[in-house]
């Protein structure tokens, strides 16, 4: 028997009706992907997730947010030696994310806000991913955009068990954060991660300009970064971003850029990013999208990506329909 | 603190209140089940669907559907030598369903539906399978009355990852229905799996008849079935399905045949079944069920199953209540 | 989109509207917590029930429930040889709860219930649970209060496979419960888990008392145990809970005992918890807690606990919010 959920008018007018509640909504994306060495296939993603919410008798606000998507992730367990294969072992991959463990985050965050700022934790943005615009516009049901020159501005976040704590205060134009993640291993000495960011937007004229500082530290790296993006009525948007990535992960610094145009319900842009790294090799790429709204939560979504790993070329793309419940 | 979902008549009201929406719907079942090498005990049984929907500013449908049980849903890992055990090994039962990930399905569908017919991608019936009525009818909570001889008409679905794509279209009584799953295996050169699908369903006098006709095909098979329905005002139905099944996982025909009887919240059921197989045996049985419903979504069901595996005798039988929600 | 769930007045006006429904709630905590041997850390835990209800014709109420947390729980395989570590061996966690398997329980639970009174199946308390109060009072995001000694009386509950079976009933401020678990492994002839319980409560003058008596049988034990609750209008409460546990994990018998106290927002508790064992040993410890309720669903929590297990002393404490939705 389908059911849409209960509601009475009578309830929602209740006094004792409790103001903390559940809301659910979802996303799914159809369509076909391919690439090199990746055949072409269908590709069908689904989402639901749950924003949980209320306030106290003091008015400050507090709330949850889960998706079974991150909930039901995959781990995966190297070198398991399965079948008698003579010493040569697999990867397997194993449900059961630590999104409902207690010490660990797998997806979920959870807030508390007032007057005093919002304090945000779990699986949330460090305060340099936070400050930060990423160089990219646009959508694409398989992410092909996101190449090998694509920085999400993670920064340190991850470093431990990716379990954060973001402190943010805004006023006006201005906001800013900072941001800490513990050093929770039992036989490891290494310092907490910690974070700083500021944001900054305003109106100049017909432009919208957006500017974001971040800084992160931890024992053996300082990364800091910048990004500018400046919208335009006539919609074109451009986003720059520069960061110091002092090494990690085998990086120096890394570059993007992004430009798009938007008119009616057409979204074209283009991205290109380009990671130099320590041992002098570089890893850049570009990505291109094609955005059309059909409206009421559906997007018709094309996107192409070209990835250069220190000189060797491949690309993805995607075609399909991306819908938002 | 519990809480019924929100929702304002103001919102409901709105102009701007977006036409997507996600709802919920569940089911459970809890009662007795045992048979043959198999001890008497307890069955409970849970699910809860999430099923979204939207229309775009042209009037297309669209949507997308998922259930807990299925992406949640356990895979096996074979061969694992677990606690040193000399050699010998062990199949492990892993969670993490590939319902999230984007190239697989794991029980999520997703749809677009207009004048043009719709399109359904994910983890839905190919064409053989979409225009054929199984024959079987009732229900039992262990589905008991699913024997060895019980053809469920999956014809060549799941030859690769599962992942569908079905086009159909109806016209008055008349349905069509074409569908494809792609060989996306990089080491693989078969073709794909495609199908073809065609109903009708009309009434002559006292008597309701439906015909399901379904053909698929790759390299090695060319599959095709029949099914006739008929359902009369004095609560009698039977259904006949025949496929010629081209020697597929080792069956050269299925014959499946079901009657039963309606009288207000009484229904009572039987059905046989029997694969002819290519090196001469049979698989064969029959199953019965009663039900009675209860009202309000809730139902009490009985059912019995007896399979013939070649000549190996076994039965299942449970009882308990089915309730949806 | 974000879609607050859909329901319209008019739905809830139909005289065809559904009984059954299906609603949502959840919770949520942040904080830190730590203690000896445990890293000082992070806390973030979320979850998200799924109540279902509805009514037969004849006003049998049914229904069912099932979270998140437990449907997405971990298991541990043991002494798996990953990454050719020379024999040694790992334990991994995998996902794929049993929650949605037949005939196991992995946090659901279903019930009918009538004028005969309620059986309830899953993941419910045995009879000996239901009936006894437990020797704790308050609540702390970490559950420190917990501690060596503390009993959460599951007594006999989980000997097989956890799927139980309970019915109880009540009449006036008398209530009576019956239970069984099944021995459903097909190579063990123990006998099935029954059990009894009877639950009393009344109000003597400015008290507020209630007694509760417990009795589960299985092959090798019985075990039997009694519970007094006293709850005062001055907002002090005290629980006493005794059980004889017939040598049940080596346990010969235990006694608990909390006090609390109310007052406005307030609640602060102390417990005291003792295991005297079967080889002469004793585990006991002692929790501690202070709740402050924040109102709209939020709650300061702060919890210490320490445990001494046959002299050997370890504590833990956590500090946070904890939500309900």
């Amino acid at each position: 028997m389908k059911k849409v959920l209960f509601a009475t008018t009578a309830l929602v007018a209740s006094t004792s009706f409790a103001m903390a509640d559940v809301d659910l909504s979802g996303s799914a994306e159809m369509g076909i992907v391919g690439g090199d060495g990746f055949e072409d296939q269908f590709h069908t993603d689904i989402d639901v997730t749950f924003s949980m919410s209320g306030t106290t008798d003091t008015g400050l606000t507090f709330g949850a947010s889960i998706d079974l998507d991150e909930s039901d992730a995959d781990r995966t367990i190297a070198g398991v030696p399965i079948n008698n294969q003579n010493g040569t072992t697999e990867d397997i991959e194993v449900g059961g994310s630590p999104a409902f463990d207690n010490t660990t985050q797998g997806g979920e965050t959870i807030f508390v806000s007032g007057a005093f700022g919002t304090l945000t934790m779990g699986d949330t943005d460090g305060a340099f991913d936070w400050a930060l615009a990423e160089a990219i516009i646009g959508s694409a049901i398989n992410d092909d955009h996101e190449h090998a020159g694509y920085n999400g501005n993670a920064g340190l976040d991850g470093t431990f068990d990716g379990q954060i704590a973001r402190y943010d205060y805004s006023f006006g134009d201005f906001a800013f954060a900072a941001s800490a993640e513990m050093n929770d291993e039992n036989d490891n000495d290494d310092d907490d991660v910690f974070g700083l960011g500021a944001k900054y937007s305003g109106e100049f004229g017909t432009m919208n300009l957006g500017f974001g500082l971040g800084y992160q530290t931890r024992d053996e790296a300082d990364i800091v970064g910048v990004s500018v993006t400046a919208g335009m009525d006539n919609g074109i948007k451009a986003i720059l971003n520069y960061s110091d990535l002092d090494g990690v992960n085998g990086n120096d610094h890394h570059t993007g850029l992004a430009v798009g145009y938007s008119a009616g319900a057409i979204t074209v842009a283009a991205n290109y990013g380009i990671f130099e790294r320590v041992d002098g090799s570089e890893n850049e790429g570009f990505g291109l999208i094609g955005n059309y709204d059909l409206g009421g939560g559906a997007q018709l979504q094309a996107g192409y990506g070209n990835s250069d790993r220190d000189g060797v070329d491949t690309d993805r793309y995607s075609l399909g329909v991306a819908m938002s419940f």
